[in-house]
């Protein structure tokens, strides 16, 4: 029905997670009205990406390399910084947690980013994660106290947790996982049963 | 806090329309994960769109020229088709709105696409519209004999509707209107009471 270009751009944009056929529709027609510089931008900032960005060999978070040296020998601000603790490792699922866990200023340890979570759903496993480089990580980094579990409080992330524990607790390492209990700024009343009772088995002496 | 190249791409994407940053970041991993091949398909889509894709010079619908001979004298599908009948035009405000349509596979007229609709709140007038080039159309075409208002159903296509009117009533030529009434296979109990009000003031003599 559409121009045959038009309609390549409307399927490449609705292959886009979260974005479906009349989403793309509009954003095809909203590039369309746009001056050719404003809608290039965009595919220039595409190519950009995926030739400049990988993944830090350390932790596999996001990494920034001159272009065309991309692959294989970057490494993250996170790991190049000299002020991080090595002695602590928080697995987080992805790049986007490292920028979550980075905005409460509190960790100054490093990271390793698992890049998804397990879900037999969609056949993620721990070999579609980087375990086996967490646990090479562990094996070769030998100042490493404590690694965090800090995966997602929903069922992928629990069974994250679940099998990274049974897989590290043998190590001489320290092994903890982030509290759950109710959001500060909540309101008891609003939080689900799951999560107050989460609050309730969490709950922690008061120092008086 | 991300790689300048990341921040980038989220930047653009979310001047997107529809994209919020939470989206834009999503989508960017996304990106960032899939093969290079597939992401830079998206970018080379919007090269091929921006570089091919022109407004037909008649209509003003999509239409699609050779490389770099985009600008200026392309016609749509629709005006080169020697089938339709050019002595309607049917006037409706995106691209989008051709092909609802056509999809009825009832009209076999030509259209006029606006590129807008008027919206005081957003600084569009008539004079931001196509309008001129619907009257310019209107005085040349020698053929037309009706024109069908076909502007979506909210304030915005209601005020261009009235608009076009007052500047069109004057015409020698039949200036009609798409009927408002309940949906077909709509509940007349779910039916908003505009709507209704509207199916009522359209009532027509049942033939029987």
């Amino acid at each position: 029905m559409y121009a045959a270009a038009v309609q390549d751009l409307i399927d490449e944009l609705g292959r886009l997670p979260g974005i479906g056929p009349k989403s793309a529709q509009r954003i095809a027609f909203y590039l369309l009205k746009q001056s050719s510089d404003d809608a290039l931008r965009l595919a220039r900032a595409i190519h950009v990406v995926k030739e400049r960005v990988t993944w830090c060999r350390r932790c596999y978070n996001i990494a920034e390399g001159p272009p065309g040296e991309a692959s294989g020998n970057a490494e993250c601000g996170i790991c190049r910084d000299p002020g991080r603790d090595p002695s602590v490792i928080c697995v987080v699922e992805e790049p986007r947690d490292v920028v979550a866990v980075e905005k409460t200023r509190d960790y100054r340890g490093l990271y390793h980013v698992l890049q998804g979570a397990i879900s037999p759903i969609d056949g993620i496993g721990g070999a579609q994660l980087r375990v086996r480089e967490l646990l090479t990580r562990l094996g070769t980094e030998e100042e490493v106290r404590e690694v965090i579990l800090c995966a997602n409080p929903n069922i992928e992330g629990e069974a994250t947790t679940l099998y990274l524990t049974m897989l590290l607790r043998e190590l001489p390492i320290k092994l903890t996982a982030i509290a759950h209990g109710v959001p500060v700024g909540g309101d008891l009343e609003y939080a689900d049963e799951i999560t107050l009772g989460r609050a309730l088995a969490g709950r922690r002496e008061v120092v008086g």
